[in-house]
């Protein structure tokens, strides 16, 4: 099994818990450090600094990643041992993978469009022609994670979009303004940002108590899409021990 | 790994490939012949011959069977490399789990009021307390089997249920005779043969020209659903070799 150890499972087991708060300013302050908004690729795309053949190695090899991020979440799926946490991540399957009932092309579809719009043949992106070793290494690596540290990890790992409606609104201004070429193809992360904005308005809606806050507010939203799952698995991690069987232990 | 192999791999790979209808007429047969319905038990239930408690014991092991559905569902969605296969194959853990937003409870929920009905405690049910070792290896080597052996063979051993709609005809008129006292146990049943009527009408409309056959229609039908996921899967075997990773083969 290629999956590094963390080496920090025994402090991380004996310190005391953090409360809410603690945790919240714990999470936000691991983001604004490790974010991926701080890599130079990223700096240079949006100073304009990026010709179009690198725009096209980003959207290609960012494609394998899009690509498997449906199959990562049906692995936490298949872990979750409560169908109540199920129905909330199973949310993240259709994000990227669409659905007809509500004309949703999925994430997948809209990132060949960006694919597309950098001058790559659809095609030879479905293919995955010329795509990196070191992206398909880190991107298998992503999926044995999901499947062989705890479902708390790999539910932790899916976090990290917390982080991302600034990054996504500051990458849409810098696209439009250095790569108007591109402005066609931004339909990705419009809709990501378009479904932010929409969950955020049904929770501050909600706790204003104005109307209702729809089925969506128990899938995420900021902060509180990390406190949910996450007592979602410690209620289930109690109530489910010796219920569910551990796959692993099937065998 | 505890499964079993089915030997008869080489036989099948050097036969030649049946057309539609002879796959049809084979399928139906086997069916005919090996699916459930001829089970000593389920005979003696349709005879109104099972006291209440071999009705409890059916209802709270068959729960255990029940309650991994989905996550066999989820392997097979995270082993699928085509989104349009995911997308369809979704259906059955939504089938499962429910859905908030059209009001479906879902299969598990409905089978533990199917319990609570035969004088079940539904905490009892839901702690799986009391389940025999055998149900647990039974239903656990089905998680194997989708885990470990083809996509095309997970695939297949999830079709049995296109035999189920007659049993399930039969049971809901068997048990609303012999065991009146379980009628208002029977959403389970009732919702399942709801769900294949109106799929059925969907589908005949379409055929018809009539009426918009709406998403569902993709989603399954008996005959109709076999083929679909079949083809989707020889056509993305061919398309993805090389692009999408063979989970067992990351480490």
């Amino acid at each position: 099994m290629a999956v590094r150890s963390v080496g920090t499972e025994t402090a991380a087991q004996s310190a005391p818990l953090l409360t809410l708060e603690e945790l919240r300013a714990q999470f936000q302050a691991t983001g604004e450090e490790r974010y991926h908004h701080k890599h130079p690729f990223h700096l240079l795309m949006h100073e304009g600094k990026l010709s179009r053949g690198q725009l096209q190695a980003w959207a290609l090899n960012r494609y394998y990643y899009q690509s498997i991020i449906p199959i990562k979440d049906s692995i936490i799926l298949s872990r979750g041992p409560d169908p109540v946490f199920r129905r909330a991540w199973r949310k993240r399957v259709v994000d990227h993978d669409g659905d007809a009932t509500t004309n949703n092309d999925g994430g997948i579809k809209r990132w060949i469009t960006l694919a597309e719009a950098t001058g790559l043949d659809p095609q030879m992106v479905r293919a995955g022609e010329g795509i990196l070793p070191a992206t398909r290494f880190a991107v298998n690596e992503y999926l044995n994670i999901v499947s062989s540290r705890t479902l708390l990890e790999a539910v932790a790992s899916s976090l990290t979009e917390l982080f991302s409606t600034k990054l996504i609104t500051l990458r849409v201004e810098k696209l439009r303004q250095h790569y108007p070429w591109l402005a066609g193809g931004l339909d990705y992360f419009e809709a990501r940002l378009c479904r932010e904005l929409c969950l955020r308005q049904r929770e501050d809606a909600s706790r204003a108590g104005v109307g209702d806050p729809g089925p969506a507010r128990q899938v995420r939203h900021p902060m509180g899409a990390t406190r949910r799952p996450l007592l979602r698995l410690r209620a289930a991690g109690m109530a489910a021990a010796g219920r569910i069987p551990d796959r692993r232990k099937l065998a």
